[in-house]
């Protein structure tokens, strides 16, 4: 077989899959067949297994990216009457309260800086209040910067004024714990496509059951109905309109082998590996990253902006991109600067060679100070 | 490379797809890649042509299944103060009700039997008697019994009463004419997975520009938004969305095949043929279908179900599955039937086959009489 070499995606998805999960799509499954539903019932406990959710939660699948998945979610969970507070620390927060502006829901945004985790002190105070809030929803790792925030606490927190929770765990989902015994919630969703290495075309939501049951007209669009997916899929095992069938039979292998991988705790530790090398690598350079240590998830690395004069960001990623490894344009408001990203099917192995071609394009581009111009 | 060996979908999708379709899914893209954006504008480009519609009308792609495209379409074009005239036949007319139900859109259903096509008078009098009405939607071919509805008749009647046109054309597009040159329409919505022969994951929406200009807001949901999705491609090509990318290369490569068979002519004459081939031989056997051939569109047969006691549809169902046939289940509210479909990578002597198979079954189950309790 000889297939043209990809290039590495060192970027938040779509990103590197393995040979074997695109192999998987090389069928062509019905919808209603009796395999089909099996396997898509497996993906759904599996995911389940995951989030230790076996207990109180089910798993709904929905079509199209994460985002289709987190309005799907937000639609489907928070009542025309009820009221969110949205935590604020980059894009994927303000797509959230701009979600709940096209659903016409009221809620208000407590944000704090691109570099700054999302506050639980204020948090807590504005439940404690504001008792016409009712849902809390929070990103467990804002890709824009790729900081963590204190989910746990933040959960904690929500449960102890008894409001329900909503994350949005897209790029930590399968890499970073997420235990339903240990951190109450009622809603996370996440994708195919990031730390479980499917291909894109499919998100999920694993919703306490308690919760979902309460939910029956709310949602603002048929597609995105989680409640009547649920309720269909509980029914007959199908999705209500044609699922992604190679997608999922992708999503299924890929499941299988983060299960092979040793789960949350291998592929976290392949990451974590994986963001040691690019961090230690880079600094080695001179590159400064947004984040403190303490602060970033082992998921996507922000690096400011060189200063030199010699440093041209399009070059320097295209001349990466011809020897075969993609890296991430920067999103942040507070600082100029790119990203890397260490997750997909890549491990020390690509983590150097990309360190490699960086060193190499630097010094092809005559830059020689990588130091950003107001040090972060 | 030893595959198992696929059963062949003779259903309306998800169907079977040629091979060089399913292995142009073995790469990983960047989806802000340059060549991936170039594959994209080509994908939206060669839609246009499809239908003859470079001239005025611009192609939207949009996450998840056919449906997901049908709702999207409607919730951009159709205002919070405007009303729609849906022509039903059928679960696909009664689901784009249901859209404007939780969309809170006005609207009027203009119902037919499953068995009667679209009543054209009554559009052309409800056109003339209520100038409150904004929109006409309609199913081009309503896969529920495989009826072709006068879709020429019905854009003319409404490009005569000045009323915008959208079409569900999900099942037909690509292999029956849509020429935006004839038949006027200000929206039409298909899928890569029908008569295109490409893997479920997105649709797509070849809108009038005049019209998509004005529809900012409308939508009642972000993801779902085409107005704010084409004016994000406009700028820099891309998709708002994680694109499902290996689902887009799918589609890509289907849509050159399709070129390659002679376009909508080819592929149009390829699916005639095998209905002809498939209704045919089952007459032979003693089967009854439910519409008589100048309202069957060459996409789904529907066939009643034989009053024979000795026959049992899910035995039938299951026996021909096993031989590698998998058929449909019916839909019909007026009449106890199956379906069988005519599209997809299936040709002579596919259908040939398949009534080898049928014939083989019904002998083993002991059927001689395939009329059903009453004839159609």
């Amino acid at each position: 077989m000889t297939e043209k070499s990809d290039p590495w995606l060192l970027t938040p998805g779509p990103l590197t899959t393995s040979m074997s999960v695109k192999r998987s799509m090389l069928h062509d499954w019905g919808s209603r067949d009796k395999e089909f539903i099996r396997i898509n019932q497996a993906v759904r406990e599996k995911l389940l297994a995951i989030a230790n959710a076996q207990d109180a939660h089910v798993c709904v699948p929905v079509q199209g990216s994460g985002t289709f998945a987190v309005e799907a979610t937000l639609g489907t969970l928070i009542g025309p009457k009820e009221k969110a507070v949205v935590l604020v620390n980059g894009a994927y927060g303000k797509r959230i309260c701009k979600i709940c502006e096209y659903h016409g829901r009221e809620f208000v945004a407590l944000e704090t800086a691109e570099n700054i985790p999302s506050d639980t002190q204020a948090l807590d105070k504005i439940l404690g209040d504001d008792n016409t809030i009712t849902h809390v929803v929070a990103v467990h790792c804002e890709t824009t910067s790729g900081i963590l925030n204190p989910i746990h606490e933040i959960a904690t927190i929500t449960a102890r004024h008894q409001r329900k929770l909503i994350i949005d765990t897209m790029s930590a989902f399968g890499a970073l714990p997420l235990d339903a015994q240990q951190t109450p919630f009622d809603a996370l969703v996440a994708s195919s496509n990031k730390c479980l290495e499917g291909v894109p075309g499919m998100g999920f939501a694993i919703i306490k059951q308690d919760t979902l049951e309460h939910c029956k007209g709310n949602s603002p669009a048929l597609s995105l109905d989680l409640y009547d997916q649920w309720v269909a899929m509980q029914g007959n095992g199908q999705w209500r309109f044609t699922p992604p069938t190679h997608v999922l039979m992708a999503f299924h292998q890929a499941i299988v082998e983060h299960e092979q991988e040793g789960g949350v705790s291998g592929r976290g530790a392949r990451y974590q590996n994986n963001c040691h090398i690019l961090v230690n690598g880079m600094r080695e350079l001179g590159f400064v990253t947004l984040l403190p240590d303490e602060l970033q998830a082992p998921i996507i690395v922000t690096f400011c902006m060189p200063n030199d004069p010699a440093f041209d960001f399009q070059t320097f990623y295209n001349r990466l991109s011809e020897q075969g490894f993609v890296i991430y344009p920067g999103k942040l408001t507070v600082a100029d600067s790119f990203r890397i990203g260490c997750i997909g099917r890549l491990g020390e192995e690509q983590m150097h060679a990309a360190l490699d071609a960086v060193r190499t394009t630097l010094k092809d581009m005559g830059v020689s100070n990588c130091t950003p111009a107001v040090a972060a």
